[in-house]
C-alpha cells in the first residue's frame, strides 16, 4: 500500500500522445511507498483571474485545487510547443497557484520529464517549467535531467514502451525521484 | 489610412487588466501608416493537435488563423505568470503555429511588451516568449526592451495611462516597433 | 563554532562592488552553525579544457576544486552582465565542474542572490545561473527568490549595507538558505 | 572582394575544439559578398569594470573593441558548458559592451551556431545567448535555429568537416546567415 501520492501531470492533450504512454509506464510499475496517479488538467478553463476575485471559480479549478492539496509530490512528463511549455500544463501551473496567497503546490517535491518527436528532448520546456517551479515553490529534482529525444522510436506500435533503454531510463529516473521525494517530505516540519 | 496591419495579442483575461488598459492606449493614438486591433485569443480552446489531425478544428482557430494571415506585424502586451508567459497567450502562440507545415506568425516583425504589478516588470514572460517566437520565426524587436514594472501606479482612476513618464515610453517603443516592422516588411522579398 | 562550512562566489571583479558588499554583510552577521568564507575567483584562467585533458590544470584551479571539495553549501551572490551570469562567475562555475566525472559541486545545498543597480534585480543573471546549476546537481533553494534591485540605494557611504529593509532581507534569506541547507545536508547519505 | 566584414567568435579555447572546426569550414568556403574572420577573444582577461572606470583598459580590450568596431555582422559559433554559455564567450560580450554608451555591438546582425558531443546541440547555451544578444543589441537571426549534437560524428579525423549532411546544413545555414545580413544592413539608416 502506497504511503505518498504523486500526482502526474502529463502536458499534451492528444488522445494518442507519447506523453500519455510514458505516464502509463510509470502507472504500471510494481507498487512502492509511492502510489501514481493521473491528474486530469484537459478541463479547466484558461486562467482568469476575475474568476478568484470574484469568489466563484469555475467547479474543475476547485477540484483540481482540492486534488493538488491531497498529493505528497508531483511529476510532470510533458511534451514541447514553441520551444517551451505546452498551455495546457502551463494553465494547470497556474491554476494550481492561485488564489493569490493559497499556492497549491508550495513546498511539494517534484520531478520534470519532456520528451519530444526530435532530438532535443524538450530542453527549452523543461527548463522553462522548473522557471515557473521557483516561484511556485515547487521543490524540483536537479539530477537526472529527463530529455526523451526521439520519443516515436521509443514507443511499439501497441502504444507501450518498447526500447529496453528508455525503460531502463524511466525505471531509473522513478527511482532517484522518490529518493529525492523522500528527501523533502521527511525533513519538511524543518523549514 | 493605414498601410500595415498590426495585431495586439494581450496575455491576460482579466476585464481589468492592466495589460488590456495599455494596448487601450497603443490603440488611441493617432493614426500613422500602421493601424492597430486587438486580437481575441480568449475563446481559443486549449491546442489539441487531435482536432487538426482529424482536419477538424475548432472554428475560433480557424477564424484566428486567417485573421493572424491577414496582419503584417505582431505586438504583444503581457502579463507575467508565475516568472512565465500566462497560458492564454502561450496557446495562442501554439494555435497560430500550427497545422504543422502552416505556422501563420512566419516572418513577421514583432514586439513585446511585458507588464506586472511587481517591480521586475515581467522580466521572465518576456524572455520566455522570445524564445517561443525564435521557432515560429516573429522578427522580434531587441530594443528598446520593455519591461512595465508597478504597472498599478501607471493606470489612472479612470482606467487610462495617467502617468506621463509611461505614457512618453509607449509612444517611443511604438515608434521604435514601428520603425523596426518597417526594415522587416520592405526587405521582406529578400529572404 | 561553525558546523557547516559555506562558501561564497561573487559575481562581480570590482573592487567596490555592490555585490561584495552584500557578502561582507553575510559574512559580518553573528556566527551560527554556519560559517561563510569568501571563495576567491578572480584568478581562474577561462576554461579550457586542455588544462585538463593533458593533466596540467593551473595551481588556481587546482587550490580552487579543493577548496570547493571542502564545502558543505555554496552561495552565489551575483551582477547580472547583459542580461546574464558575469564571465567571472561562469567560469568558476565551469572550473568546479570539471574534469569529466570530477564534479565539485554534485549534491551540495545552494542559494542565490542577485543584485543590480536598475530596477529588475539581476533576474537574467538569477534564472540563467540557475539553469547551469540544474546540470551540475547544486541542489538550490527555490524561495525566497532573492533579486535585490536598485542596489546602490540600499549601501551607505561606508560602503556597508545602509538600508534596515535590505538588512532584515538578507538575514531572512540566510536564515532560509541555512533550514535548507541543513534538510539537504540531513539527508545527504539518503540518495 | 568582400564588401561585408563577418567577425567569427568560437565559443571553446580547446586547441582541437569542434567549433574551431566548424569555423574553418565556414572561413573556407568560396569567398562570396560576406568576408570572414575569426575574432581572437582568448586574450581577453574577466571583465572588470574597473578597468574601464580607471580608464585604463587592457590592450587586449582595446584592440578586440575596435575590431568590433570594424564589423558589419557577426557570427557565433559555440560549445555548451553546464547547460549556458563557456565563459569564454560570455567574456567577450561583456567587454564589447563596455564601457557603458559605448557598446560596439550595437545594431549589427548576428547569429549563433551551438553544438556538443551530446544530442542536444547546445540548445541551452545557444537560448542563453541569445537572452544577451537582446540587451546588447545584435540583431539576430530566429530561423534557421542551429543546433548540432553529435558533433564528434560530423568531423573526420583529418579535422574538417566531413558529413555531407553537415556540410549541407552550415552551407545552407550562412546562406540564411547572409541573407538576414543583408536586410538589417541595408535598412540601417532607417531606425
Amino acid at each position: 500500500m502506497s504511503i505518498y501520492h504523486v500526482g502526474i501531470l502529463v502536458g499534451s492533450l492528444r488522445k494518442a500522445s507519447f506523453n500519455k504512454k510514458i505516464a502509463q509506464f510509470i502507472l504500471e510499475q510494481e507498487e512502492s511507498k509511492f502510489g501514481y496517479r493521473l491528474i486530469d488538467i484537459s478541463e479547466l478553463p484558461l486562467y482568469n483571474q476575475d474568476f478568484d476575485d470574484e469568489g466563484n471559480p469555475p467547479a474543475s479549478y476547485t477540484r483540481f485545487r482540492q486534488e493538488l492539496a491531497s498529493l505528497d509530490a508531483v511529476l510532470f512528463i510533458t511534451a514541447e510547443y514553441n520551444r517551451s511549455v505546452p498551455a495546457v500544463l502551463k494553465n494547470a501551473i497556474d491554476v494550481g497557484s492561485r488564489p493569490y496567497g493559497k499556492n497549491k503546490w508550495d513546498g511539494k517535491p517534484a520531478a520534470i520529464l519532456s520528451s519530444s518527436t526530435g532530438v532535443y528532448g524538450g530542453f527549452g520546456a523543461n527548463h522553462h517549467l522548473r522557471q515557473s517551479l521557483v516561484f511556485v515553490n515547487l521543490l524540483t529534482m536537479q539530477q537526472p535531467e529527463a530529455y526523451l529525444g526521439d520519443i516515436t522510436t521509443c514507443i511499439g506500435t501497441d502504444g507501450t514502451v518498447e526500447s529496453q533503454k528508455t525503460k531502463d531510463f524511466l525505471r531509473s529516473f522513478k527511482n532517484a525521484f522518490e529518493q529525492w521525494a523522500e528527501r523533502i517530505i521527511h525533513t519538511k516540519g524543518q523549514d
